[in-house]
């Protein structure tokens, strides 16, 4: 249930784009914040329009129709008006109104100390910053939050004058005031004495702003709850600098699932762990796979110990169940598990292996010696499942082309132009084919010569498409002589499925993972009726 | 300090090893056990011998003289004995004799629901359990650690069970009694409450073992000392199933810094930063450049706004020294970084841009183009300083040779041998060269092409080696027509730097990578008296 009792406002967009390695474009931008709505929070803080020309746009973008949300108010960030100036004068202010938002956050100084050496001005020309600025924006219509910058090292250096700047913004008509971590040195037991005793001596209602430097942005903001504040930032996945923000995704689950809080719209828990993933996709990072709630391994039991109990008692080993976070119990398939988890991965994947202790014997002792070398599947589905059906079959019945030999040139010309061909050699249909094409690099260009000499046989090679690559090399020290482990993503638009390669060259390993994304495949698409991954 | 009044436990190479794609050799193990000891825990747990064959050959290759630790206390793990078997009989138990440990830590059921429905006993047998597993290793002259699984779900279930538990370890022996909140459920206030009543109900020393499911490990772990445990357990990095354990950095980087804990010898510290990143390259992950405290970017600040404040005043913007934990400020350079940043970036550096505003301008503009176009100078500080001295000194400075073309071959024959190879055309010292070379992949050819191109002319490229080697996929949706960015780490064994190539193609990033590491070898080399980055 969403109700303005309880604020959950999310500033992905705003410091969260903060972290290093992070660069969004304004369809990005849009993108986030449709996907934050979905999620269900109040509050998507946008930007600082007038300071950053890519946020003036976003605004702009927004207000002209792009930017449709169900659950969310739109929120422009800013300052107060500059120390010495009329705050209608101001253009950064100015630059508030223009951006349309109904909501504004003002960043405010709390903490003496940066009023008078950063700010340089006097406590009480800051007090009329806050007040003044509050005011004019409430005169033109916007609902304002004061984000209440330093506030707990303010506080620890004097315990009145945070007290007082939240009375100006209160005095002048502000909705909320943020007390935020903003160097992020708090721990919990801290934070929860602080905000009960600001919560007694100020009459504004409280939110709360962490950061994670001590590792317990999460816990802060909740503490910070159990103390009494009604308004919580966060980002997704805690995206931020230094070490970043409080996670919204951890928050929400610890609020809605251990607090008790009910503090979503009805149905937009389970859209976490897709929320959380596709934005980690538009920030290009690495989905963190061990975060809580939202996780792949979230929910992820290793321990052969664990995987053989899991299967009698789920419940005693999940402090949660993983649908109510939109997340599944996945089994991951290692060194360290046994046949159980073997057992249980094949179920997962619709393939029957009961009473074939042969079979499940011989996968077991296969995935150990490839993962030795460096393979994984506990990201690729779909190599798992060719190996375990490899096993259960006969090599033959799933592997219905026959590669002769390929070659791959990347030349660049002394005009300068680059140029990457490959050409591969296969026995498919009965017949023999060379195909050679050109790509935008060298695995697009096998890629493509690959489906280009299969492509009679198997008209339905058309439909799929890799959807991502990804590159790792491991055993770090040797450089170019270690190894390369590659993870191919391919979809035909029904379903994406998972493979791995891993070869000392980087060619010959994600040949490996396209051999196997084609393979899986023709597979699917020839046996229709099988559960897929 | 380093006393027995406070127990830092680290067990990383035991519950943290369950992490998802973390699979150490046994000299990893020793060189990890090392690691640890470094940074001053007072017990490393190492695994569980009799188990784990890896585990039992690192047991004793450590009790044949292989580890030497100064700190640390070496403990071995297992379980209490078999429901219905005499202790002396169990070849677990004895296993755990036979690893040699001065420590063991006993993992013992303390959850009603687990002892009758995971272990089905009585509740009777399990106690009886414990108790005769604790006397018996103390006969033998070991000192005992329980850790009580589930203890917190336990609680919740059966508020009497757990202290049960407690008092017979404590009865038979042992020294400390962990509460482990096993499926990582917990928040801090609750932790705060259970440990507060157990320590007044029970006579054992407690500890406190969390796990991240909520993303609050370190906060439950910190709590617990506070309401009393005075033994905490933690893994390097947070490593461990699902979303991982407490981050034994984060957890003493609070004790210390933020609870006035003096846990920790002295001088070690100063160490967390070299370890946590040296653990990570051992077990084979990228160092989490955001972790509280060791991350590279923990103290790092992105903004222009903080930038160029922090120049005034670096205390009112970090919430500790960054020095103290072995650490450094480092200055990001990104487009939300103005002037400020590239001048203090500049200094770090050693490069006076001083009264040079116009090269600064012309810096932030090509930083900001090229990071619009995937660059990051974030991780590559060797390919931004080429760029600030080009950009001072003019193109030609810092170029001392020139590339016609390059062209790779890569080869699967039919006999499916695998050939890679890279050749270069250049002029260098006056002289026209075409070097052909192979290498192990395609990156590798090129590599030696280039150098061997010239080698004749700069004789110093002898002693550079690529040490590492990272690539990263952007903007994933475009599978292999994404644009590929390539980070090359290079040492002289003098020095280490990094570089950077972006490029549609992989071989083409990994060249504009590859040149910027070589140019940079050669300007310093060719100007010894600069300060190196």
């Amino acid at each position: 249930m969403q109700t303005d009792d309880f604020h959950v406002f999310d500033t992905t967009l705003r410091d969260g784009a903060q972290r290093e390695g992070i660069s969004y474009s304004v369809a990005d931008k849009l993108a986030v914040a449709r996907l934050l709505d979905q999620v269900g929070v109040g509050f998507v803080e946008g930007g600082w329009p007038g300071a950053l020309p890519k946020d003036t746009e976003f605004f702009a973008r927004a207000a002209a129709g792009e930017l449709t949300m169900r659950h969310a108010t739109l929120v422009a960030f800013g300052a107060t008006r500059k120390a010495g100036v009329r705050v209608a004068d101001d253009p950064q202010v100015r630059a508030l109104l223009d951006a349309q938002a109904s909501v504004v956050t003002l960043v405010a100084k709390s903490d003496l100390r940066h009023v008078e050496r950063a700010l340089r001005t006097t406590p009480e020309e800051n007090l009329a910053m806050v007040h003044e600025t509050v005011a004019f924006l409430r005169e033109h219509g916007r609902r304002v939050f004061v984000d209440c910058e330093h506030f707990f090292d303010g506080y620890r250096y004097d315990h009145d004058y945070g007290i007082r700047v939240l009375d100006a913004a209160a005095a002048a008509g502000a909705d909320v005031g943020v007390l935020c971590d903003t160097n992020g040195g708090m721990l919990p037991m801290a934070v929860h004495d602080v905000v009960s005793d600001v919560v007694q001596r100020s009459g504004i209602r409280l939110g709360i702003h962490t950061q994670d430097d001590t590792g317990c942005a999460v816990a802060n903001t909740l503490a910070a709850v159990d103390a009494g504040a009604t308004h919580v930032q966060g980002t997704a996945n805690g995206y931020g600098e230094r070490a970043g923000n409080a996670n919204i995704f951890s928050v929400l689950g610890g609020l809605v699932t251990k607090m008790g809080r009910d503090v979503l719209p009805d149905g937009c828990l389970t859209e976490m762990v897709r929320v959380a993933h596709a934005i980690a996709e538009i920030a290009n990072l690495a989905p963190d796979t061990h975060a809580p709630y939202v996780g792949a391994a979230a929910f992820a039991h290793k321990a052969g110990l664990h995987a053989s109990a899991i299967k009698v008692d789920p419940e005693l080993y999940n402090h949660l169940d993983p649908q109510i976070v939109g997340n599944d119990q996945r089994i991951l398939v290692t060194e360290m598990a046994g046949r159980a988890s073997v057992e249980l991965k094949s179920a997962e994947l619709g393939v029957d292996v009961t009473g074939r202790p042969d079979v499940v014997g011989s996968v077991v002792e296969h995935v150990k010696e490839r993962e030795a070398a460096g393979w994984s599947y506990e990201a690729a589905d779909a190599s798992f499942e060719l190996l375990l059906r490899d096993t259960l079959d006969g090599v033959q019945a799933s592997a219905p082309f026959d590669v002769e030999s390929y070659r791959v040139i990347i030349d660049r010309r002394e005009d300068d132009a680059l140029v990457s061909e490959a050409t591969v050699k296969l026995r498919a249909g009965g017949r023999r084919v060379i195909s050679t094409e050109e790509g935008n690099g060298p695995v697009n260009a096998l890629d493509r010569a690959l489906r280009k000499a299969l492509e009679h046989a198997y008209p339905q090679l058309a439909k799929m498409e890799l959807t991502d690559y990804k590159v790792r090399i491991m055993a770090g020290r040797a450089g170019t002589d270690a190894v390369t482990r590659v993870l191919i993503e391919t979809s035909d638009h029904e379903r994406e499925w998972s493979t791995v390669g891993v070869h000392a060259n980087v060619i010959e390993a994600s040949w490996l993972a396209l051999h196997d994304a084609v393979r899986f495949g023709l597979l699917k698409t020839a046996t229709p009726d099988l559960p897929t991954s």
